[in-house]
């Protein structure tokens, strides 16, 4: 292990976090608020290690995948223990690992929340939390890779850590160039989002919130009620971008370079575009008669199956209150998630696809065992490496989730809610069912199962393996 | 499609299913039951059918895996059906998917029932209800491999066709022989625990019926409290050999041949009692309070530990009521099941130990990108086509799982009753929780969730591909 390149990463992420604080601050002084002094203070600490630490430029440049996953699982953990100060100091939250989790799940853009009631919090302390979910959303590595030079395979490898699914596609020759384009269109969407709802009639700080909320696939919302008490304009438009922000980004990419026939032929988009559609259809069907008429039906299905699908997590409605075939059809889409190369969470459509097409070519080898075709998407060839990086991730997916499982079921609390309560987590959503659903939050938890489900969090945003590294004795070791 | 000797088999299936039932029909002769009748029909029936299709030789003797997989699943069907009529003739389930449930899940060794009151059956119907479970826990092609003369290939493709596990061992040089001994094995077995029933004190009958579901791991019981109205001695027996019957067949090979270092080195075995016995610890724990003293709560934890690992699901107590911790144990355990190569369900401890090899591996692969170790068990290298495949079960299992859940959950019951019932039914157990927990049954799903439920109960005995490549057209096609 290169521990002076770590040490150097980590400190230019304690700098950017101070850096990100400065605008709570502003909310602070706009609203005039005190508890922006807790953000003065925790700016003060994070530069106080964090620029000696960048000071002194590492001389070894070594920097292999292991360098890459254990530099982003540090980061992610120092950038949320940092985060989580403000919490504490300006007294939102009083028990240290409730603010832990509240800031995991919004760094790692899930929306679980241990707070009942979030409309008594300061502006600065609102702002705060949901600008996390703006951060995690596309990573905080990747936007430090728009400032850091290049050095010995450094960004490729910061890169495959922290984006999420089965391969990193380089939108441009540098990575430096693809992480800047990923922000630009990050930033511009997330703008356009901001616009259309402050011209829907939402108040300009709501906006944000619920933009930062909606571009990171977060979900924490500035009302108890969610967006449940906002015009049917305002939640079309959140319907509309949460599905825009589960899309690759190489789609808006290829947008930009009006390859408009390539954007729209990208197979996971299509799967994706298609489970949304179908499973809103079956939803609306299977709950018409709670509504006056199908169309609103259909609305509030296409709203939750989005917030769902695209793990925002944002809720109108308690789906909680659903018939069965409803609510069995969301579970599975917590595990499905959203588009790999996007702000989403889960599993991914794009390891679905893969996952698909090796059984489809398995049953044809049994029927024909000298064939020898190979997997392909998007009209390309998959490596093999792909594929079994894509069975061992569901793996390792099954076994973190299996021992979650069993570890919060000693707080006794009914199965169906552990069970949701590590989906939701794991794959970055928020709500899950009965305890957790949209009406309740993950305050009952004991200390100790809140601690399993904040591993959940960052394990489902780092997808599994920097933070599994994190364990292996071998990791660090010394060349 | 070699359908000539497809037919050929299917034709000796009905005759050998002729054959079982004679058993029944003594068994209504010594209790005087008219029922005994349905047997007679239904026996003539088969060999009506069974002898024309066995007398014509089949002339093309090309046997190739796919006709291994397509008749195992056709011949598993027709079993099925056959198997169903006596329930219908002697008036004892009226409703046909009721009959065909019953008579599958007694096959598959699930033991799942539509019957709430089991007591008032004749003794004849009792006696096949049971006797399935024997049939079907070593496999009904694997007796008819002693029969027939080997004949291109058809042996070891169907031997792999049935035979649950990543890969098939062949005992003895030729499949024949492998059968033969695994036969042997098996009644010996079983004769020995009727012995030990009976000496217990429970009455012949009994000591058949129940040794037969422990045999198989299958679970039906003659009594509606199962186990539980029995005392502790014979509560132990059956405890010590479903682990037995839970085991790879391949240990009781070395030790017939003496060779009992290899028989207790199998890494799949050793992983099998490790689980059982830290999971009865765990249980043993968390249900202390409930009983008398720790030795009581040990004694119930291993029955149920055992019952539900093996897939058998014998009951001594009603689980469903137990605390969170325990029930998830029994949930995961569920999905675990028992050692390839035995009697019982579930996705095996063996593909278990590979998965999780794997995933070291590959863990190891991120640290050290250029090392080549391969995956080794029992000190053998394991092919690379033994790993893809169980990695590709894994999802076809998780798919299977997901659409059966979906579908189930149309009749609008509670989410685990759902869950666990797909679960019970796949791996072969029989009772899961809440409605379909160890005081319930399966009576209350709709026929269209019935046959749903069967569909799995066959596709988890037969480990899903038998049964999948009858829907791909491809499979149909002659040469």
């Amino acid at each position: 292990m290169n521990y002076s390149i770590v040490f150097y990463l980590i400190g230019w992420i304690l700098n950017i976090e101070a850096g990100f604080m400065l605008l709570p601050c502003l909310t602070a002084l706009i609203y005039r608020e005190k508890e922006g002094l807790a953000f003065v203070a925790v700016i003060a600490l994070c530069l106080l290690i964090g620029l000696p630490l960048v000071l002194r430029k590492p001389k070894n440049r070594v920097f292999y995948l292991r360098e890459g996953f254990v530099s982003t699982a540090l980061s992610w953990i120092v950038l949320s223990c940092a985060g989580a100060l403000p919490f504490l100091l300006s007294g939102s939250i009083s028990n240290p690992v409730d603010a832990l989790f509240e800031t995991v799940s919004g760094f790692t853009t899930t929306g679980a929340s241990i707070l009942s009631d979030v409309e008594v919090l300061p502006r600065c302390i609102l702002f705060w939390r949901s600008f996390t979910h703006w951060i995690g959303g596309m990573g905080v590595l990747v936007f430090l890779l728009i400032l850091l030079p290049a050095s010995g395979g450094s960004h490729m490898n910061l890169m495959k850590a922290e984006s999420p699914g089965p391969s990193v596609s380089r939108l441009a020759p540098k990575v430096k160039t693809t992480a800047r384009v990923l922000y630009l269109i990050y930033f511009f969407l997330t703008a356009l989002l901001i616009v259309l709802l402050v011209s829907g009639g939402m108040p300009l700080f709501d906006s944000l919130i619920h933009a930062f909320g909606t571009a990171g696939t977060g979900g924490f919302s500035s009302k108890n009620s969610s967006i449940a008490g906002y015009n049917m304009y305002l939640q079309v438009v959140i319907t509309v971008f949460m599905v825009l922000f589960g899309v690759n980004f190489n789609a808006y990419f290829f947008i930009l370079l009006k390859k408009f026939r390539q954007a729209f032929n990208i197979e996971e988009v299509r799967t994706y575009l298609a489970i949304l559609l179908a499973a809103t259809l079956v939803i609306a069907f299977d709950i018409a008669g709670q509504f006056a008429d199908f169309g609103h039906a259909f609305q509030q299905s296409a709203f939750q199956v989005a917030s769902i699908m695209t793990t925002t997590g944002f809720a109108t409605t308690d789906f909680n209150a659903w018939p069965q075939v409803s609510r069995t059809i969301l579970v599975i889409l917590m595990f499905v998630g959203a588009c790999a190369g996007s702000t989403g969470g889960g599993i991914k459509v794009s390891r679905l696809v893969l996952l698909i097409k090796s059984v489809t070519k398995e049953l044809q080898l049994t029927l024909h065992p000298r064939s020898i075709k190979k997997i392909q998407v998007d009209g390309k060839s998959v490596e093999h490496e792909v594929i079994r990086s894509t069975n061992v991730f569901l793996v390792v997916y099954i076994m973190v989730f299996t021992v979650s499982l069993l570890l919060i079921s000693f707080d006794d609390l009914d199965m169906v809610t552990n069970f949701t309560a590590v989906a939701a987590t794991m794959n970055n959503i928020g709500p899950g069912l009965e305890l957790v659903g949209p009406t309740g939050n993950f305050a009952m938890f004991s200390d100790f199962s809140k601690l399993v489900l904040i591993f959940d969090m960052l394990a489902g945003r780092l997808e599994l393996f920097p933070l599994l590294l994190l364990f292996s004795k071998n990791t660090w070791k010394k060349f």
